[in-house]
């Protein structure tokens, strides 16, 4: 993903037949729109008298997203090119045995980097989840929702990378690595999952107080 | 959202402190997002051997998904204008008792259209679902994460719709219309929800059978 592309434009290649952008691009994407959302809610809070006591915190918690809000899209350009380079490798002639050797080496290593990069993004997700639970908690409550949904954008960003890093798990040879992959990040997942789902629940729960 | 903008300018203002593009915008445009998804899931089956069988309903279902991105798209903006309606209400003159009773009015009209903008995006997604489940089992096996992506992103424009057709609910003054509107959705969430997880889990469950 060129983040200097329009919004339009992203749409159009997402809906292509072309392979790249697909759903482990967008996973990542997500984590950068829920990074921006945690930001808003930050910008919201910082230099509020009602809020004076989290100032600090505020403050901090901004550098920090600003630093998720570039890693996820670095991840989601890195999700394109792991994919193009799975492509690339399955190009590679196949005449000789020695090219059959060599063709299969590098497609096994292509799609074991197509399964990092979406576990990498799991691994982000699981860092930056417990912030966005800070944000929720202290940050202006007019914004509430406003984190709530980047609870909810940090699940599906790691929850999308799951399908991605089994997907290419799926393709390796080498299945002991790929059990070893899948083990690890599921974990990191369930974590993920279920702390967005408590945020989200408290949230719920604080809005629908005059709800009968 | 105006979607001729980069992606780069969208992140910064949902970053910035400006109230909008926030919550409510991010989730209608993750249901554009989705129908992309399953725009290249309908352009990854058509005109595939393979899959001549289900070529008509393919086709039938991108016209579909074609409707929905758009919709998504305009939902997205329209909540934006809902709320800086809202804003604009705020802003209105409380000198005199007709002045202020002209403002309340408008305050809630503004207020339970920006409620009603996130409903449309639950009935939305309510819809699209099973449809989303249709490409999830006929389509290209290859990008069946990339349905799964979709099918998550539908599950959280609802949700994040849902936290914002809440904080806009507990603002009106009429709570017999606020309680109406929170059970009808609330009524379709939990369809949308419950539906995307079974997709995601039978997707998983495919994805995985390599795995021990």
């Amino acid at each position: 993903m060129n983040h200097m592309k329009t919004i339009d434009d992203y749409l159009k290649e997402l809906s292509s037949s072309s392979p790249t952008p697909g759903g482990g691009n967008v996973s990542a994407f997500c984590g950068a729109l829920a990074s921006s959302l945690a930001l808003m809610v930050c910008n919201l809070t910082i230099g509020k008298k009602k809020y004076a006591e989290v100032e600090n915190t505020m403050q901090e918690l901004k550098l920090k997203f600003e630093t998720y809000q570039k890693k996820f899209i670095e991840l989601s350009e890195k999700d394109n090119e792991a994919f193009n380079s799975v492509m690339e490798a399955y190009k590679l002639p196949k005449d000789t045995d020695e090219q059959k050797e060599t063709r299969s080496k590098k497609i096994e290593e292509a799609t074991f980097n197509s399964a990092e990069i979406p576990s990498e993004v799991i691994k982000t997700c699981y860092e930056m989840m417990p912030l966005i639970k800070d944000i929720s908690e202290k940050g202006n409550v007019n914004s509430i929702s406003d984190a709530g949904v980047a609870a909810l954008l940090i699940s599906l960003a790691a929850e999308g990378a799951y399908l991605n890093v089994l997907i290419n798990c799926n393709a390796l040879t080498n299945q002991t690595l790929a059990n070893e992959l899948r083990k690890q990040v599921g974990i990191l997942l369930q974590e993920v999952t279920s702390n967005a789902r408590l945020i989200n629940q408290t949230i719920i729960s604080k809005l629908s107080s005059k709800a009968n």
